[in-house]
């Protein structure tokens, strides 16, 4: 095992929890920032060069799990490794974000969706796509799908 | 900060790093099993309606870290957040996962880049991607535009 120790903080207009967009169709497109230690910036020598960024980072202001819970976006239980949920075995969180551009050790993002003061535990360069076609999501989609169901029944009048 | 806990291991072909594809063009096709730990099962719930899946995991064979190396790919040297070098500050993997088929808490996968007995920190869904026309890969595509162009010169007799 290691000692997780954070490379920098996430810089993000979300201060609570409850601002973060969530649910079927939430957008993610804040701008944030990657604000990384000076000891690390070394580190970030030709991540420019990427378009998207992996993040990972620390849910800090999470406490213990929950193997099976209910996400945001749908009102069947799923296990956790099947959802985003912060209460995780390891708080650990995964955001994809688009590099805008760097200034030094900051890396200036779209697409945040963690809390400010987040500590950031590592920057990975996103290399390749899985083609839409090629996915299946589960519940989730079985939860879009209901949806839109029922916003047609609401528009029906039924 | 958290203290990092296994919620399994993986099952993978590679006992040696150098046993495992790299390079451009390398193919990660190679079958393998998330074994998660009993204790962490029902956590799966509903993990088997996605396709793919994103693992983390840890470079348990990996000491210390260095900021800038050359990765196998290039003879450039590039920052560590710019590469997936396992010599990272937070030595901490990413791979996306075919999901093949579950039998209970082993999850049967393609594209395992890991050594066997790898310890597992989590599993996400994967949601969805980056279209690729909207992706820039920096050094990497550089490299590949230069390895072609070895590649003409050889094969043109320059």
């Amino acid at each position: 095992m290691f000692t997780p120790q954070p490379i920098g903080y996430i810089r993000s207009p979300y201060t609570e929890t409850s601002a973060i967009p969530k649910g079927l169709g939430a957008k993610h497109d804040a701008e944030g920032m990657l604000d990384i230690l000076p000891q690390f910036q070394s580190g970030l020598k030709d991540v420019e060069g990427f378009s998207h960024l992996f993040v990972l980072w620390i849910f800090d202001r999470a406490e213990g799990f929950d193997l099976v819970g209910r996400p945001p976006v749908d009102d069947m239980p799923h296990g956790v490794f099947a959802t985003r949920s912060p209460r995780r075995p390891n708080p650990i969180g995964l955001t994809v974000v688009e590099l805008l551009h760097r200034e030094g050790p900051q890396l200036h993002v779209r697409g945040v969706d963690m809390l400010d003061g987040t500590p950031i535990l590592d920057i990975k360069p996103y290399m390749s796509s899985i083609p839409a076609e090629k996915l299946r999501r589960g519940w989730l989609a079985d939860a879009e799908t209901r949806k839109e169901g029922a916003t047609r029944q609401i528009a029906s009048g039924q």
